[in-house]
């Protein structure tokens, strides 16, 4: 754990240059709207260790996959997010020295990230070789109100001297991956242009054949003037840029902007997007930066009046939450059906992929309480749009008759892991596909989004449970073999208690789905019942007969759920009693001895207890709670969540807490040591649950919102608001109480405590 | 399954050239010999399909892992068979065409082996483009008498034209491997030299810096006298010939003779290698082909007369049988102790490495029974060599205090495989190794060797169970979790009863080895107990409470051994179910379904059964053998012959025989599709056993040869030779009774059908 950066409400702040540290600033102070994202790499040139990062919602490239052994039924390819064509360069020469903080003495030297307006801020002082001195002050956003929009506003200072300067506003495609699997480059260049006042690059990606083009301009003003330098365009191989030659003068401020437009041929035809790009960019250069600074701030506002969340009390924490949903919104706005929630967003390339099953199980709650419902029911409809492929993926791994098994990784429907282990057996994430088109029915009262696509997509599932449980002739009852649970430090286990038991709940829940449907809507009942040729009585008996006879181990002793057959005869050594240079595990052990070993990466028979708790008494939860959590080693970041909100349902409050400071400054504090490759997005929404869920105890039940709220010792009082079918209403927590405040809306009840409340 | 080649008591035959057998031909008429060994390609250019492969034994490639996701413990290499330098190339270009098989009119082709004598003899008339027509008979042998020569005899005869030809003898290094992580090529040159009668390559491998010198030289006689041509002698990367123009007349034979000396660093300090290459190859040449090649015949005809296999009545049968033989003493020829038997021998370059458990599971008995017990004892002092890497293998994988894993691929005693499930867990490896000191004792008497080496590795293995076996509290019984057993068709499962077997064996056979060297040999004994920091009763103590208290998983009702603890929760559907278009499970099923079938695709239960039969009551083996054959897919070239050995213990003569059919011809006839790659050396060793052990059912019991032998229906008779304790002695069974003749040695007596009898 690192405290490097400064405790802030609404910003995050670095103080001082740390070259060690950079990779992992350029991750936190990264910038998105959605549409695309931007590492806070420097705008001007970097020769020191850095992590180049720009990245276009949709846009990928399938990287051949680079496997061990070989084994039927792996994907061809691992989709790769791409970093795209860089649109932020602005290259600085004063006389003979570039600008340069590698080559420099740096002073002064600050970067914040305003989370309240979506800005990065950097400024320092530089003094080159020759002794030259120059402050910088840079601001940059990508913008909210236009998700195809960058702009900077670069102010740069000479200190002790007059000069020359020539500045190279810069389009540059020939960038790589740092996560490719044969160190190839993945872009070609289409086309190119350079004159002066415009610099373009249309470039495409192997394989896939995305477009991006990328079109930018400038303009530079000091003392009030416009400033008009000496222009030369030029071209090289997937590059542009135009170089202008400006005087600067002692102590006189010259400030630059950079304009750029980001299109891809996902929202371009690829005919017009240079024409689209070139026009976008004139308007938004005409516009100016304050003006287009203002349309974004403005979005910012908004969402944070609807999804908010206040500590007091703990200004670290406040920080962090900030930061967790600061990032989370950046990163998908739920505008397009098409895009998903990539594990590291737009901060890095880790995992490749966008689509994990954090979407349904983490982000899908947190897009619920913060957003209007359409976001959580595009995320939705991005499993149906990708429901064929799922036939067609579980067909690969000889299934039939309509079964669908969703892939771990995707990009467009297609699997991309090539574990077999995980690939081909971590199938829960099916149930937590299933599990998001009930709750999203629950929280937003939209059942009938079950007639237009959720049954179609729950029916595939059930058939793929169907077909993936057997019976077992040894037990008389029915068996899942070899399956990989949400804990990936037990692989291909037999009977794993969440995977069974959320597999027996989706067959019962697309039953009252089925039922639903008929009564509500008969015409399209019986158009997808033949469509997808559903053997209605044959197939439903055998679901029952599933649900009735489904083994679930336990053990009656200890009062336990069994992770898995074989769980008990492990040697079960707490995790408290392992050495710290053991720790953590997946760093210093092989991975048998993992296997091998008690220790559970993240909540496994608790994850399931979490979604159906309502399904479990408290002492029931408590006695598993008691038996797992000593030997859960929380090496996932979606774990500690889990755990705070089952903490706080049983009256565990230290531990909740404890669990809590693991989750909220995850990246901040780079408790992992790897937020360089990027932040840990889709468990940010488990910090934002842990929260909202955990502490504040809320849930739906019979379609109004519950909360068991307390508030940890630590804290003098915490708030967050919450969008609840066309209401937002703001919860305050204080040690002395609730206050609830209907923000907007109609009047509402609530039940709190137990206690019907209106608000 | 092929029938493509004639049936021949003691050749191979392939009549006729079909391009699409050519990878498949070569592999099977490969020749060696135990130095070195070369693919049947041809010697003169051939632009159709063709997999080159010159091997040179111990000279080998650490290419670097390629890996879906790493896992801590994985070795940074897998060390590849690698395709050497060529040496075999005789191009002939008869005007303006090249003598090439793919652009001819080819008629009369013939190829055979000749497993007598150790010869490839090749014939053929090609018919070029512009209508001249050739004859040509060649042949050639890897000296069994010289493990550094080759020689071929090329005689080439005009038909219908006399012309003059150019004959290119060259010396080509720039190879390439067919299995390439990257596509690398793997040879530097060190040095070349060409000039008349003479070209000389020395190359040397990247990053393991072996030098392989190739010299070649050859001679021509047409008509009785000695033939001189034209020579240019050329030299390019990596690469030397001789260009030898010479005139060809109509209808007369002019007989080329290629010679080359292959020498390795392993075997000659490099500084003096090529000087030895070239003075070897000159006492070759002036040898000549016909003195060198009696040299080599006479080797084989030693060679037979210890373990030939004769079959009356059943040609297919007798000649899958000498294939075996021949093939097994091309690789393996026990003299040096750094060799081992790599799975696809000179053959092929798959799979890598040299050393599997193959070699002492089923290529020692082979070796104990036909060759002197030097043999024997140099492949058990091989591991024993690799004892200390054993022992650094383990520790990578958490253990300590001087426990041993042996690897399961290896070339150098380091870990090759990477594939997690096998690598770490397919573990059984280490009691094979284990087993493999007693199988040598137990047969050669040799009890010394516990001292000398035996004992040191014995605790090393020992302790490595002991470690790896946990307590399980549950059970309040030892457990082993997370192992793949020999079926390799379950991977991860717990409590694997032959694994747990053969390692309580182990402890017991260690306990046994302990007394005996402390009894025999007090001084070695102490003095390694002090070296391995032996903590005897602490150790000992814990290896007898784990054999007291280990769980073995049983069936009572069934009466049955349990292959893992989830055996019977799985659908039991037996292989004669199964579709025809599911077959080979491999090839058709992804690997999850195959994980959760019950199809095993190599003896498993039955494997211990095998190796401990002496242990069990024909009715428990019976049981087993009910049980778990009929689930077997067999789809491991090592698997049939243990239910060879089995059924005929048990009296399924039908079955036995059935089985025996799977293994003997399995790449003459190509039953697995994959003998283009090379041929399954070291199942051919169960081929052998096959006959020997199951139909001539021959057990060693204390220090007497035991027999009880029975006939196929469809054999009139079989005889096996077998070298035991310095006797040789012929046993032939017929369906009128069993004959034995010791060939030489002492008299001696064995026990034929439980009665004690003369020999």
């Amino acid at each position: 754990m690192k405290q490097y950066l400064k405790h802030n409400d609404w910003q995050i702040i670095e103080e001082g240059f740390d070259p060690h540290y950079n990779r992992i600033s350029e991750s936190i102070f990264s910038l998105g709207n959605g549409r695309m994202g931007q590492r806070a790499n420097f705008e001007e040139a970097y020769s020191g260790d850095t992590h180049q990062g720009t990245y276009v919602a949709g846009v990928y490239y399938p990287d051949k996959t680079r496997v061990g052994w070989w084994k039927n039924g792996y994907p061809e390819y691992f989709a790769k997010v791409l970093n795209a064509p860089a649109w932020t360069g602005i290259q600085i020469k004063i006389g003979k020295n570039e600008l340069d903080l590698k080559k420099c003495k740096v002073s002064g030297f600050k970067r914040i990230l305003d989370m309240k307006q979506g800005l990065l801020h950097r400024s320092f002082t530089a003094t080159l070789p020759d002794g030259k001195k120059v402050k910088v002050d840079a601001k940059r956003f990508c913008s909210m109100a236009d998700g195809e929009i960058g702009a900077i506003r670069y102010s740069i200072t000479p200190i002790n001297f007059s000069a020359n300067a020539t500045i190279t506003f810069s389009v540059d495609a020939d960038v790589v991956n740092k996560d490719s699997n044969y160190d190839e480059k993945f872009w070609n260049e289409i086309s190119k242009e350079a004159k002066a006042g415009l610099a373009v690059v249309t470039a495409e990606t192997k394989k896939t054949l995305f477009h991006v083009t990328t079109a930018i301009t400038y303009a530079m003003h000091s003392a009030g003037k416009v400033v008009r330098g000496r222009v030369k365009a030029n071209k090289k191989d997937k590059y542009a840029d135009n170089v202008v030659t400006i005087p600067l003068k002692k102590e006189v401020e010259t400030v630059i902007y950079k304009y750029a437009a980001i299109l891809s041929s996902e929202n371009h035809p690829k005919k017009k997007i240079q024409e689209n790009a070139k026009k976008k960019l004139k308007d938004a250069s005409l516009k100016g930066f304050d003006k287009l600074f203002s349309a974004h701030a403005s979005v910012w506002a908004e969402i944070w009046r609807k999804c908010d969340i206040t500590i007091e009390g703990d200004i670290a924490a406040q920080q962090g939450i900030r930061f967790n949903i600061f990032q989370l919104m950046q990163t998908y706005t739920g505008e397009d059906q098409r895009l998903n929630i990539g594990p590291k967003g737009f901060t890095g390339e880790k995992y490749g992929g966008s689509t994990y099953w954090d979407t349904e199980a983490y982000c899908l709650p947190f897009y619920l309480g913060t957003s209007d419902p359409k976001v959580g029911r595009n995320l939705l409809v991005y499993r149906h749009k990708h429901l064929q492929r799922a036939i067609e993926n579980a067909q690969k791994l000889g299934f039939n008759k309509g079964a669908a098994l969703y892939p771990m990784v995707t990009m467009n429907g297609e699997e991309c892991h090539n574990e077999w282990e995980i690939t081909f057996e971590e199938i829960h994430r099916n149930g937590a596909i299933a599990f998001a088109i009930y709750d999203y029915v629950r929280y937003t009262g939209d059942e009938k989004y079950l007639s237009e696509f959720g049954l179609e997509v729950l029916i595939g599932i059930s058939r793929f449970w169907s077909q993936r449980i057997t019976y077992s002739n040894a037990k008389q009852q029915y068996v899942m073999l070899g399956v990989t649970g949400p804990n990936e430090y037990e692989n291909n286990v037999n009977n794993n208690w969440y995977t069974s038991y959320i597999a027996c709940w989706t067959m019962e829940y697309t039953q009252h789905a089925l039922d639903y449907v008929r009564r509500h809507d008969a015409a399209k009942f019986s158009k997808l019942m033949a469509a997808i040729k559903f053997e209605e009585k044959e197939e439903t008996t055998r679901w029952a007969d599933i649900r009735k006879k489904m083994y679930l181990g336990e053990d009656k002793k200890l009062g336990i759920y069994l992770q898995q057959d074989n769980f008990l005869d492990k040697e079960l050594i707490p995790v408290k009693d392992l050495r710290h240079e053991d720790r953590p595990l997946n760093q210093k052990w092989s991975w048998d001895r993992i296997l091998r070993s008690c220790y559970i990466k993240q909540a496994d028979v608790l994850q399931g207890l979490y979604l159906f708790d309502d399904q479990f008494d408290n002492e029931t939860i408590k006695r598993n709670f008691d038996f797992y959590e000593p030997l859960t080693v929380h090496e996932s970041s979606l774990s500690p969540c889990v755990h705070v909100i089952l903490a706080s349902k049983i009256g565990y409050k230290e531990k909740a807490y404890e669990m809590y400071l693991r989750t909220s400054r995850l990246d901040l504090d780079d408790y992992n040591n790897d937020t360089e490759d990027g932040c840990h997005i889709t468990s940010m929404a488990g910090t934002w649950m842990s929260v909202v869920k955990g502490f504040g105890g809320m849930r739906v039940k019979d379609g109004m919102l519950h909360f068991n709220p307390f508030i940890p010792d630590q804290w003098k009082s915490y708030s967050f608001r919450i969008e609840f079918r066309g209401h937002v209403i703001n919860v305050k927590v204080s040690k002395t109480g609730v206050e609830m405040v209907r923000e907007s809306g109609a009047p509402m009840q609530v039940v709190l405590n137990g206690t019907l409340t209106n608000v």
